[in-house]
């Protein structure tokens, strides 16, 4: 039996280890962090996030499609909090099946950790941070309990997340070519917390994504099971209306006051919890190569960490396994050949999500609040109620697994164009949706 | 008076000290290495290189064009030793006072470190690695002796080759936004030596940079004052005809009786040589930015090592000073402004210089057996020789300071392709030099 060893128990790495293990392989699963199932939820962590249809048909591997459905809340709109106080509700798809779910990052992480452990071949160690990889003589090096362990492989997967250990080790062979670059963003998020209401219900609408779009910054709050709410502020790091402003100013309440004004209701303690949790940065990581040896590969936030802002980071690590996956079927399952492959096909798509995460922040932040951008969406939303074959880019990116990021992101782009430039010429007038929808489709077909 | 630090004596280092020196800064330099006037060269690094215009223009801001010239042999023609034993002159230029110069590399840095130790305002160190920068309080640490040490800083410069310390310990910076590449050929060198003759003299042509174009394979060799060579072989590292094969095959002497026939009678001991040295690599390293919180810097290898094809890595690196001089000069000498300028604006030139310096390595391999080639730099050489105002693309890369790296790529490549398209499509016929210069101009304006 082959041996696989994964280092990192995070989403990726589990969900990959139950598809290896039904496969057959022998899997050693290497996490730094103590088990998530045994203690408190690590403080500032995003604790929810939004499962979409290529997270679920990679989930569909190890039959866990339907499982998560009790874990999950739908979310069919964005709820848009304007400034006025106004609320617009804008349906992310004109389809009843096509929405996005809120889920517990710990409690999906747990469900996967346990469906790994269920089968025999794999053993799983917490607390075991790698330290090194000899990738001449196939074999991690850990610690476990202050002591040095290694094991060998056969097949080693680097899922260790943005900092990975694994990708430190590989491009720090000696002349060992590779391309590196991680970009932050001048902006960082922090986690705050609305409680359930009184009588266990939601302080506001349950079965929404929440969005306070205010230009240069931003607000979002996501559903969980309880009644809460995790709301994310995304602000600059420096200058005008920054997290430096809010500690140098009259604080966060004051900071509410101005630009949230109402949503400070919903808050237990705002300045307690702004106090309390930390502020997390928001960078993109891309880099190559994600294989060496044959018998090597980076996936997941290793391989290619996004922004958040189109909820896609935990869907296109999903959809990495579903990939490999298919991979593995076409060339005899793992060997160099399919992590070749995988790095030299899957990077496009990967490229071309981490783009569009970072256009959905100036999506989210700004245009959000502009009519003409409202206009289109509502304009995108009938088409998609009337003509089965019309997907905006959002739909392409979000609902159709059968697409790759990198066709989504052209398509949805070229078609983004004439809508924008559409729905800003018409003004105020009427439109003949099927006139639309003509012109659009010839269009895209040029 | 503004104290900098310069970390890493070498070539660039230690011109850049002078010039600063020059300019009135306190200078505190830390090189890793031992002080190369005082023990015997370090084996494996080409001890020759060729200095042209770029490098010799920035020697005179502390005054040694002049005394370089001691140490120099000019080069004005490339001597093409065809497989077949006959050899090709093939010059630089057409003009008179355009050639390159062999140099020793130990004697140039002696004498830069030198002249910088005779400014009153300068601290040298030697075996003094820097092993951390903290960038917050302005302090570089380095050992001495095995104890700690550290400096503190004004401006940081890091000068300190590929392996930069200066650069690792800023792009470890956390979240520090910041793009690395390193690129290696897979090609391998090793330099051997040609002794002089009986008598004194040279047992190949003095005044001459000699190739042995082999296709996948090369040897050159370059003059020193003592009437030795300094021969480099650059083979594949791996498969047909390479490193690999010398040692699982018949040798170095059988590997030159097919390859260099003839050749081996100039080397003493060829097998002892050739077991004795090391292999070295060949990579490219690009990376942004150059530039951190205005007060640091890198430059020369540091920011952007290059492979050896086109004689410009020095010469790029002496570059680099001479473009800072100038920046410094007109905004006020050593500041924030200066800074960014310099890496904002140096970049795309050291870009274009790393792209010819790979392109020279498959036209030094293959084109200068070329029949065509040979004919195409004929027709240049004399229209160099006729036109004042032409100048090859080897010509503005080499003998044109005035004219940056970036503009000489990208007009050079122009003509080149006219050229060579000319002179394939021309045969034996002759042609008339003034239609062939008006015809070129013409395009070239296009």
């Amino acid at each position: 039996m082959e041996k696989v060893v994964i280092a990192g128990g995070g989403l990726c790495g589990a969900l990959l280890g139950g598809v290896l293990a039904k496969e057959g392989y022998q899997i050693h699963l290497l996490e730094k962090r103590s088990d998530l199932r045994k203690g408190p939820a690590e403080r500032g962590r995003s604790i929810n996030l939004a499962l979409s249809s290529r997270g679920i048909e990679a989930l569909k591997l190890v039959g866990m499609d339907q499982a998560i459905k009790d874990l999950s809340i739908p979310m069919p709109v964005r709820a848009l909090h304007q400034k006025d106080g106004t609320i617009n509700e804008v349906p992310y798809s004109g389809r009843p099946g096509e929405y996005i779910n809120s889920i517990s990052r710990t409690g999906l992480n747990a469900l996967l950790l346990d469906q790994l452990e269920s089968f025999p071949n794999v053993v799983t160690q917490f607390e075991s941070p790698v330290t090194a990889v000899d990738f001449t003589s196939s074999r991690v090096n850990y610690q476990s309990k202050g002591v040095n362990h290694s094991s060998n492989y056969d097949f080693l997967f680097g899922t260790d997340g943005a900092a990975s250990a694994v990708r430190k080790s590989l491009y720090d062979i000696p002349y060992f070519s590779h391309t590196f670059s991680q970009d932050f963003l001048d902006y960082g998020y922090k986690e705050l917390s609305i409680d359930p209401a009184d009588n266990d219900g939601f302080r506001i609408l349950k079965n929404a994504l929440h969005i306070w779009p205010r230009g240069h910054l931003m607000m979002i709050a996501l559903p969980n099971l309880d009644g809460s709410f995790t709301v994310t502020l995304f602000l600059p790091m420096h200058g005008k209306d920054s997290f430096e402003a809010i500690d140098r100013g009259a604080g966060i309440k004051a900071y509410f006051n101005e630009h949230f004004k109402g949503a400070e209701n919903y808050f237990d303690d705002l300045e307690g919890q702004y106090a309390a949790n930390p502020i997390g940065y928001l960078g993109t990581i891309r880099c190559t190569p994600w294989s060496v040896s044959g018998n090597v590969l980076l996936m997941g936030d290793a391989a290619h960490a996004i922004v958040p802002f189109y909820g896609q980071g935990m869907n296109a690590a999903f959809e990495d396994v579903h990939v490999l996956h298919r991979i593995m079927k076409e060339n005899g399952g793992l060997n160099n050949t399919s992590m070749t492959i995988f790095d030299q096909t899957r990077k496009a798509d990967c490229n071309a999500i981490a783009e569009l995460a970072i256009d959905n922040f100036y999506e989210m932040r700004d245009h959000t609040a502009n009519p003409v951008f409202l206009k289109k969406r509502a304009i995108e939303t009938q088409l998609e109620k009337m003509y089965p074959d019309y997907f905006s880019k959002y739909s392409m990116v979000t609902f159709r697994p059968d697409m790759p990021y990198s066709i989504a992101m052209s398509l949805g782009r070229k078609q983004d164009a004439w809508l924008m430039q559409f729905a800003s010429s018409q003004g105020a007038a009427t439109y003949d949706l099927h006139q639309v929808y003509t012109d659009l489709k010839k269009f895209m077909a040029e």
